[in-house]
């Protein structure tokens, strides 16, 4: 059959090892014919894809970015794509689309498959905030890239007693700031789920000196929020050019814990680092599953759904369950990162 | 209440991030008093043991290790023990014991709780191969390891148009072989669930060489071993003390390799550096919630049982179904893993 | 002898090494006794020390931070205790003193070492802007976490077409930025040694994008300045509790940049990561032999001298020489760092 | 004008960085032609050569191995070629050639300068053994993976009560186990250079169990030997096929420990891992700046010469003083690595 696969959305360490996986399984054990699409929906659109075989995608598998490009997706004209769907069909000519990308490319997907196309979806995103997916792949290595960070600020903090902030992706679900921030041993972790009180993390600071642990490790999500009043809140600001540059909450944290306690509080905001570079291990045989078994479904016309981690097992789920809701931190994990002193 | 727990058994990164956890919950947050027994069971049967409070466990959970030693288990003395066990339930005085073990401490465990004892397993494995939980602490950190190791083989490979076998730790099950041959990209996968035919390695092998890829990577399991016939048996060295130093697959299938190709092959054995050393962000978020789980095991008095990982969840399961048979790589998860061109 | 070791100034990896060093060396290799005072320069003045033997030392080697903790100069009040240093000497009653630090700590030193007191320094700084020896410990660290995240940057940029603007440290000097710089393969690479002019790297990316080479790293260093007129001056911002939070260059060029290109540039700052952790080997090994000459130089009597590598020897040179002037970025240095397309 | 660049001998991290650079400083800077020659001087030697410009570098600085392939040196052949060197000099019409290798290359080098061909020398070897350059591109990495496994073995001898003996590369030279042993903090380093005692090591290790240091973590070189009479010598074993399967140091030292200390003592041959894959930030900035220096040399007509590192400068020195002969530890520096309690 002839498959066609594009990356969209953010970058993701394991997008390249979804499309070596993807070519290896359809164009070598199946016999298919793979192209990709370049820079995501928009190489869709235009028409612009090369031909992928095993030599395409060689040593690949550990690099970071993905080979296909991405671009931010143009909504109003896959909609428009989608409203007459059969050109579009036609001219794709495919029997299969693997679309890989995040909870917006699922979106798409799931227009596309309602318009009748045969699509079949790879979930990705560094914030782990898929539904129906126990985790997508490109978290780990987020995961990790933040933790050698704090391990490495901790014994700043310590040599010099220190508050540290760290800020790490997660813009709406906390994951990434959760599970770094317990293999870090960080002492405060505030997520987008759920308001925090500055007041909490100036007490548990003063304990902390109290008892001669004179430091502490506090890591936020870039889309934590200080609770009703808790925190003056602040505008971005105006750079020279009328661009708002947005002081993200890392910064105003640090000041405002600073000017709280009397100590030096610093921030760090880890930014980019956490979403490039090599795949960990985990994520690369996660990414790899992944695109395994999207050829078996589209071999086996599973359309209109996705691949996902269950368990140990690679199951199929619907994109529509997929995009339902984000998956948002529960408290039982934040009551289980919080038991540290 | 009183906790004791103790470490048993091989070396497992994530072990510190434990015994840490257990101290956090159940000292800080319960107010409960925890002892470490020193070396395994043997500190148990010898009364050796320290009180841990929050002090005693601070800056390890990325410690390798573990700061109670570990013995190999003397089953008999246990057995022993086991047989006057009120005597034994009485000179402990424990409310709750938590083991932290693989497959031979986690039997130990239920001999334990059969006799009485108020025993909450923590399953350790870096091998992965324990039933009843999706995954052990420990194994990420050997993948992980393990990989970065054929990440760097892989190069000198292509450089000079070599054949590498990579022998990495699996006695009896061939998950570490499985996760870092797929996350490497090895062109060869070798585990001890099914036997393997060197003609098909030396096929693949000159079949890549054909297509003008000039090197190959094979990962093998320390437990593998050739079809009957596949390859002549061997037996270990005898060096000059009469100790038998054993000759491993990877030495004898490069061996074997080099001598049918006609070309290098270099075996390269991992061995003890994939156990020691600093956890992986996965396995220290896994470990702490065991620990974390296990106190709360204890404090509704759930016995018998130990800690599992079931998709994102950690459950209780009883000891018996944890210990009643290996956990091995079924034939899907290969299948997987050979689409490598 | 009586040896007295202190860190002072910011936290660097490889202090604990040089104190391990300097413990070993010295208490078990000559039979000396060797104090720490605590929080540099301000135990010395307080009389905080406490006696390092071996066992102190231990298992520090590969530990980021110090064990001994580090805090800001107090001038006056060490110029005052040099005034009556005949008191000073006599309270302390130290055969060698042996301050480990920068160019600050260096001066004091020096100061120390003029009041007659018995000195041998050991440089550090992150920065290796130290005259007079090759290269510090700690900066090899730096340069290694600055050229990993880049590692991952350039994955995401490529991938999504953008300018990536890295902020490293260096305020004096741009060392880190230009090793960093050339071990990522940075396009464009700004130090304080040499003010910028923006239209160059305007020009730069511009002639990439133009070479289907649609992406670009550039690596500043935090104390790097346009040239004059290149580039609108801005001020810090003044946050709500009226400290200036300093807007730094990173930020400053990326959103000029990306008003001038009319492309994606984001900044991304690395931080106090480049300082914190476990060091590498090279420091490791380099700290490790400044603490051993040290504590040689001391029994030879070689005081108001410091620890210098020159080529692959460690010497010792005048603490005059250390802090006369700033190792600064020669221009052909630079030349090599710029043949990158 | 026009270069021919090669890469001969072992695989070295680095190689294609000074590729790169080479292309970079010539092909951009200097508007040269470059050619790379495949498998060292067999391609030269078959006249097998590809055009090498920016484009064919891309993304090749920190990738190990190299792109353009290495082989054994064929002696011989290239005698024969020098004979007639006149034939050769016209049939390569080159301006300059820039071979990158070890020893053998060097002295390759060497005879073809001798016979007369513009040959501007890059010296490799990741055993750091080449005289006249205080550094060689490589040595940084593999001291670096030494170093890293030994930090993670540290943490299994520890709790496991045991010694651990791990085999660094290193035939002629100890420079890895020197730096990686000292790095590692073990607490003894065998060395070619200088036959060692088992005595003295059965020795340290007793007084380490006897203060309650439990363990114990040595390194030793390939190339190492027991001093005469100190370790019964042992014959490789013969495998089913009649090769010899040299069992090495590690495996003999291992086996001798465990029989005269009755612990155990574990082996651990790091092997290939040492040579391969991405280097080290500081290995990628002296292979550029090699690179750069040649061409600069290559230009200058500055033949017969090779690149060196003399402290922080890049110098040319005559090939003939590059090999004649090693360089090894001297005893000052074995005498800072062994103050380790």
């Amino acid at each position: 059959m002839r498959i066609g696969v594009l990356t969209a959305g953010g970058d993701c360490p394991g997008l390249n090892a979804v499309i070596r996986s993807v070519v290896h399984r359809a164009v070598h054990d199946r016999g298919d014919e793979v192209i990709g699409f370049e820079d995501g929906f928009t190489g869709l659109l235009d028409g612009r894809h090369r031909p992928l075989d095993t030599n395409d995608v060689a040593g690949i598998l550990a690099r970071g970015g993905t080979i296909l490009g991405s671009a931010r997706l143009e909504r109003d004209r896959l909609r428009e794509a989608c409203d007459n769907s059969e050109e579009l069909i036609d001219r794709l000519g495919l029997d299969a689309l693997i679309p890989i990308g995040g909870e917006g490319t699922l979106t798409a997907a799931r227009m596309l498959a309602d318009a009748g196309l045969p699509v079949v979806g790879v979930p990705k995103t560094i914030d782990n905030d898929i539904s129906a997916t126990d985790r997508t792949f490109g978290f780990d290595t987020a995961v990790g890239v933040a933790t050698e960070a704090m391990d490495r600020l901790k014994t700043t903090a310590e040599s010099h007693q220190r508050v540290m902030v760290v800020e790490v992706m997660g813009r709406h679900a906390g994951w990434i700031a959760l599970e770094a921030g317990m293999a870090a041993g960080a002492h405060g972790i505030c997520i987008p789920e759920r308001p925090f009180e500055v007041d909490d993390l100036v007490k548990m600071v003063e304990e902390r000196f109290a008892r001669e642990k004179k430091f502490a490790l506090i890591c936020v999500a870039e889309g934590a929020h200080p609770a009703q009043g808790s925190m003056p809140y602040e505008k971005g600001v105006i750079d020279q050019y009328g661009h708002e540059r947005f002081v993200g909450i890392g910064n105003r944290l640090a000041s405002e814990l600073e000017h709280r306690l009397g100590k030096e509080a610093k921030p760090v905001i880890l930014g980019h680092v956490q979403r490039g570079g090599t795949p960990t291990a985990y994520d690369r045989v996660l990414a790899t599953r992944f695109g395994w078994h999207a050829v078996e479904a589209a071999h086996r016309g599973d359309f209109g759904q996705m691949t996902a981690l269950r368990g140990t097992e690679i199951v199929m789920t619907p994109l529509a369950n997929a995009v339902s809701e984000l998956k948002r931190v529960p408290q039982d994990r934040m009551d289980e990162a919080e038991s540290v002193y």
